[in-house]
């Protein structure tokens, strides 16, 4: 969708338009049955007033190329094709509504869509700036690698047996102690979960997991039919987990340290209530700890350490802390577990890059990767100092946020319900994209999870602004 | 697993395998129910023989620790746990076995595992020779690898957009007119059927495919509920696919050049005859052609040159060809498929490695990957003719099979039905890995995919030599 319409072209706008999309229908990119995007979409893209765009689709609606449905948007007319080239052609449309995954719900959607576009500014993002990734020393350590051909080739099932040597080390400063058959390399902590939930749990488990929850956010168990069940925070250490124990199988995702999307951690004595009533009742536990790395202050080392009888699935990663565009994280289990999830990954992907994996053993191994923590703990910190400062300033009446701990995210709480989509589409119409509460808890209207990770400071600031200014 | 006995100690060899076991139950590794390797594997591993294997799980047994259950094998008993450490312990096994992902096919399994072991003669593997990888000229070009701060994020949700810009150019080259939005960068040719079949297909849907196939040796659409038929190559070009043709959706998966594990490739007209008829039954194709680049001369362009109905499914990658390590591979597809497929993979993995994709889009634009492909088939060519000559030296009496026109394989068919589950067995007793025709096509006792890609010389030697022995 680079195309923009020439200024300069003796055809009008509106009628390079009508072209643009007659030669999508007539080089059979949109098929019949494909939903176009919004007015507002393509006059954003192309630069052009909504008024242009509605011309053009007027034209190619009575030529009877396209079609309105009332309610659903505008869609290439099953005729269309006829029309212009007097041949049969798929429907893909109708593959697409009837497959089995889930689409991603339509703010993540936009989310994703929204953060490829330089201009916006990403108030939610969680993922590093790139002015805090390490680019140049990754760019010098591609020098330093040398590289055998068999680590080339399609890797063990569990992954580099060289990465996972390293991370039995790393693992050993965290209080887990672990072997090289218990680790699985895998492409990031979502294709960990994504595994967990068709290699180990039956249709219809029960999963428990915070509220409110990242897990709300992705589909990975709700897609395979898991029954999802969120709890408050304070009442998991009570009896609710007890309560809630059903005849199925069960499992409970949690990220102890530094949450998202709320940056709470537990403390070790909540962290071993946890684990105790979970032993007791049998129910695995899936330790999400990807953000660890990135406490201020060290505080205590995952549940995983507490793990005498092999309960706890622990998952790590490097996307938060080196670069996400490595793809690489691991998961910790008992060697059954990790045979398992390793036979399928090796039905999915046949393994993570093996390019990917050398680097990360280069920088685990060396050190280098604890000395770029240590930077950028430094950073992040400063960061969130800088927009506490604002808030401070602007929002002191209307919100409340808790310092932060760590990790990227403030939880930003208003007073009032108004975190709902009307706001953020509004936002997103001037250029600033949000990460709202409801994409967390369903019903949540009141918070936003603020990131001090991505923008530069002089947009997290000037985003801010906007978001103050629209909601007085 | 790379723990053996120490010949040195002062205990027995057996008893320390009985230590050796108990400490993975202890530590939790070997939970309640937890099947353990067979007496066979067990011995292979530790390097000793079966009856000592047999006396320390006879000993194991005694104490209560584990149980064999007839027909099933050796498990971790419901009690060991108790008795070790008087503790309550999570049984994975029962997780493991109601989970919702098929487990791959025990011979495949195998496959996987002993791919591992470097004292085994793989003569069917179906990956290039670490000898045929392009290990230094990788090395060399990753110091010449400049990054980019956002190229190595996470990746815009169809993969990097200078791969794909080369890759548009590149396909061009194949006959093949595509842009940026009709891309998405996959990990590997898997995955591309993963996405395809949760991501465009309901579930029941129709997935023809050519008798024997590839298909039938991975999970992808079996596992989620579609319905597999089979067609003989033949009988695809006559009225079979219309005869077949059900109310359901469908689809046809076809490998047109280079067929796996068949070496077959389709003439330009059987091509032409192929696509009309798909056309005229609404029938998608989806078009695995990651062999292509490997014809010893080339023949004709693929599928997807044909295609102005927006019907073909087109699937390259890099596995094949340059390294399996990469994990880098494509769909080209109408846009709004590939939008489709795009936000599945976003909830699968997030995207594929950002530096696996520089590495490839450097190669392919500066010429390199051209130059190295040129390279390739000269030198597998050369191993296609050794292998035919010893064919033709020893088999000629007991089996026929046709010479190779590129790629890696040869469909070695034998007079009598003699390659069954024993014979694989038997031959990886002798440490020859074959990969049997009944992984291709379930009947099928009479074939052996050959792969002269892999094994050294003198190992592909060896290894048809020990085949011809077990064989006589």
């Amino acid at each position: 969708m680079n195309w923009k319409p020439n200024r300069d072209s003796n055809l009008t706008i509106h009628e390079q338009i009508v072209d643009w999309v007659k030669s999508r229908i007539e080089r059979s990119d949109w098929t019949v049955g494909t939903k176009l995007p919004t007015q507002r979409q393509l006059a954003d893209r192309f630069n052009v007033n909504r008024s242009t765009v509605q011309l053009a689709l007027d034209e190619l609606k009575a030529d009877g190329l396209i079609e309105s449905k009332v309610g659903s948007g505008v869609f290439v007319a099953n005729n269309s094709w006829k029309m212009l080239l007097d041949k049969a052609q798929l429907n893909w449309q109708q593959h697409i509504e009837s497959s089995i995954h889930k689409p991603n719900y339509h703010t993540i959607q936009l989310i994703n869509e929204h953060e490829q576009m330089d201009h916006i500014i990403r108030l939610g993002t969680g993922e590093l700036s790139p002015e805090l990734l390490p680019t140049k020393q990754l760019e010098q350590s591609l020098k330093e690698i040398s590289l055998e051909p068999k680590a080339i080739g399609y890797s063990p099932p569990q992954g580099s047996e060289k990465l996972r040597g390293v991370l039995c080390k790393y693992l050993k400063n965290k209080g887990i102690e672990t072997s090289l058959d218990n680790i699985l390399i895998v492409s990031g902590s979502l294709q960990a979960l994504q595994l967990i939930a068709i290699g180990l749990l039956e249709e219809g488990s029960v999963v428990f997991h915070e509220q409110p929850s990242y897990l709300n956010s992705i589909h990975s168990f709700q897609s395979v039919g898991m029954r999802m069940i969120s709890i408050p925070r304070d009442s998991l250490l009570t009896d609710s987990l007890r309560e809630n124990k059903k005849k199925r199988q069960s499992v409970l995702y949690c990220i102890p340290t530094l949450h998202n999307p709320t940056g709470k951690s537990w403390s070790m004595k909540e962290k071993k209530t946890l684990y105790d009533t979970c032993k007791e009742l049998q129910i695995p536990i899936i330790e999400d700890d990807v953000y660890h790395e990135l406490l201020f202050e060290e505080t205590s080392p995952p549940i995983k350490s507490l793990d005498t009888s092999g309960q706890v699935l622990y998952i790590g990663s490097v996307s938060k802390t080196l670069s996400p565009g490595l793809r690489i994280g691991w998961i910790v289990a008992p060697s059954p577990v990790i045979g398992r999830l390793a036979d399928i990954k090796m039905q999915t992907d046949y393994g993570s890059s093996a390019f990917s994996q050398e680097i990360v053993a280069q920088w685990i191994s060396s050190g280098r990767y604890e000395m770029h923590l240590a930077t950028l703990r430094e950073q992040l910190k400063r960061r969130a100092e800088y927009v506490e400062e604002i808030l401070e300033q602007h929002f002191r009446k209307i919100a409340t946020w808790k310092k932060s701990e760590g990790g990227f995210y403030i939880w930003l709480r208003f007073h009032e319900p108004i975190v709902n989509k009307a706001l953020f589409l509004k936002l997103l119409h001037h250029n600033v994209l949000i990460n709202p509460g409801y994409i967390y808890e369903p019903k949540d209207l009141h918070h936003i999870r603020l990131s001090y990770a991505y923008a530069s400071m002089r947009a997290l600031e000037e985003g801010l602004h906007t978001l103050l200014k629209l909601i007085k």
